[in-house]
């Protein structure tokens, strides 16, 4: 069992930049998420795309976001589980939390950050009826580790930025590559299109386009895939992998059933106070959580994460008195021992 | 008469971030500060010293701070009346405000938005009787235009990071500096302190101390200053200015009079919808602000401004229906003519 303060599920900026909130108030920090990296939507659709709107940031990359977050916070060790989706809540006795992901992990707190974005991002997958039988057995939708991939023949369908870039990354790593596409236009940052272009013209990835993955062959795990290519007879092509990248698309999922108020696929929270729900020491912040007049963008979570962090000390510690300092003032002191604070002034004589 | 969308009272961080989002919107914004930089604290007090706590900052120098918010504000041209007091404030019967300043001028807008921190920054002055038959005319308490020294005598008063930084500065400018002090230990970062020692061995500045001025003579400016050094007897010092640089202290000042509703010095605001004050049309963000769970923090005061912004826009235009955009999607279009977007995504074959 994972204990902890703060139980965040959701490691996107919100969720992240609340570890360092509550590292200032001393409470420590685990994160949830679906994802297989930190960063949430900004690490995992968009991290080479710019976000002008960060305060004090005119122009950052949504992956430097994610890392600027991460060196942030890295003082203050947060735990995380990755790649998997909280599933189930349970209020015990002393008034903790048990929350249980889809692969049984469990984690203990007496407070819980839903940050949860728009959802867990679930991978949009190609209707062929046996695929589920073969889901990490050959299936999968997102890469989490390449290094599986290593020396193995790998299909990838898609024709997006996830599916041009894993293709040019795991040239370097799989035995061989083949990206299928059921259009020959591919839609992505020109540079990725390019390099795949010259991959391609170099023997380095073998492209079959327009055309399907229309079946999986294996008797436990992946053999082969059934292509459909326009024009042409049905084949099967030997492999030991098949990656599709159709995109993912944000789900509420299980929150949706912890008796939570809901309203417009999202948490209701008291915004006049603290971001709590309606079950007291639940919390919603970022872009799962609504009130009136909510706006969905990043630096509203970091207040909200702010705000809830403090109302989450005086519920864990009803009788202590948190008097607030500056970090210029008061200096940062992580759990891991460093500690970072402003240059001292002295006081000397000059004559 | 300034005439603008979004008055700005206060030009520290969260005054400043307000151009941007106001400008997302369209709306056009002016700034009154008191001091004669932008940046409130941040560029006045403590431009050197690093801050931990803005998302994504690891750390930041609170002048990079301000220099990083004016960039990003840029695109959006907002207008400035530094060095000025926000002092009167009258409605208008179109439902518009007045603003006048201390030195008279005035600007016109729908829309108050006071960010007006810790409140304006007020010079601690020295107790010499008819130091205020002075002022403006060679005493000075805080240097807005370091020109005006140029080939001047020059004391300044003060044993602190001002007082040294200041006399470092100017003696590349004025005929002479010097700096008078009542003890002969000075407080300030180690090398401001040691390269006054340098300057001083060197002769390119006088020191006295430990010493105190007294007195100020002169017909209608200064022309010299009384000096009263330690166990010597006191005398008169020609010069033609005098700069005491004893700190600033923060006042909500002329503000607590508009009819706003106060508590503990800060300006009461509905945190439940949009950061409004008592009276419909002025707004009240960061520090100045008070509610709730209220934090004093930079951070806050980003997202205070970013809501308020939106219901700014709603009041100015009722009937207009805004939908809002992520600056990842849409770009951001400066009133400057300038573009910030992402790259575009391609569509193009592969072959």
């Amino acid at each position: 069992m994972i204990q902890t303060d703060i139980l965040i599920i959701g490691a996107g900026p919100t969720g992240l930049f609340t570890v360092f909130e509550a590292g200032l108030l001393k409470l420590r920090c685990h994160l949830i998420d679906a994802l297989a990296q930190p960063g949430g939507q900004c690490s995992e659709i968009y991290p080479k795309k710019p976000i002008y709107d960060i305060p004090a940031y005119p122009e950052i990359l949504a992956g430097d976001l994610t890392d600027k977050l991460m060196e942030q916070i890295k003082q203050f060790e947060p735990g995380f589980t990755l790649g998997e989706r909280a599933d189930t809540i349970e209020k015990q006795d002393d008034g903790s939390f048990i929350v249980t992901t889809n692969k049984g992990t469990k984690h203990q707190a007496p407070i819980v950050a839903i940050a949860g974005g728009l959802g867990s991002f679930e991978p949009r997958k190609p209707p062929i009826p046996n695929i589920v039988d073969f889901e990490d057995k050959g299936v999968e939708y997102i890469i989490k580790e390449p290094e599986l991939y290593r020396d193995k023949n790998v299909v990838i369908a898609g024709g997006g930025d996830s599916a041009l870039d894993w293709s040019i990354f795991l040239t370097d790593i799989a035995k061989s590559v083949t990206l299928i596409h059921r259009r020959n236009e591919f839609r992505g940052a020109l540079d990725s299109v390019d390099k795949v272009q010259e991959l391609k013209d170099a023997g380095k990835l073998m492209l079959i386009t327009p055309a399907e993955v229309k079946g999986i062959v294996g008797t436990d795990t992946v053999e082969g895939v059934i292509v459909e290519q326009k024009d042409k007879e049905a084949f099967t092509l030997p492999t030991d992998h098949f990656i599709p990248l159709f995109g993912l698309s944000p789900k509420l999922g299980p929150i949706a059933d912890w008796g939570l108020e809901i309203e417009k696929n999202a948490i209701k929270v008291n915004n006049a106070l603290d971001y709590q729900t309606n079950i007291p020491g639940i919390y919603a912040i970022g872009d799962v959580n609504t009130y009136p007049g909510k706006l969905k963008l990043i630096l509203c979570g970091f207040h909200e994460a702010t705000l809830m962090c403090q109302s989450a000390y005086k519920r864990i510690f009803p009788d202590k008195k948190y008097v607030m300092k500056y970090t210029t003032v008061g200096g940062v002191d992580g759990f891991d021992g460093t500690r970072k604070e402003a240059p001292k002034a002295v006081v000397k004589k000059i004559e």
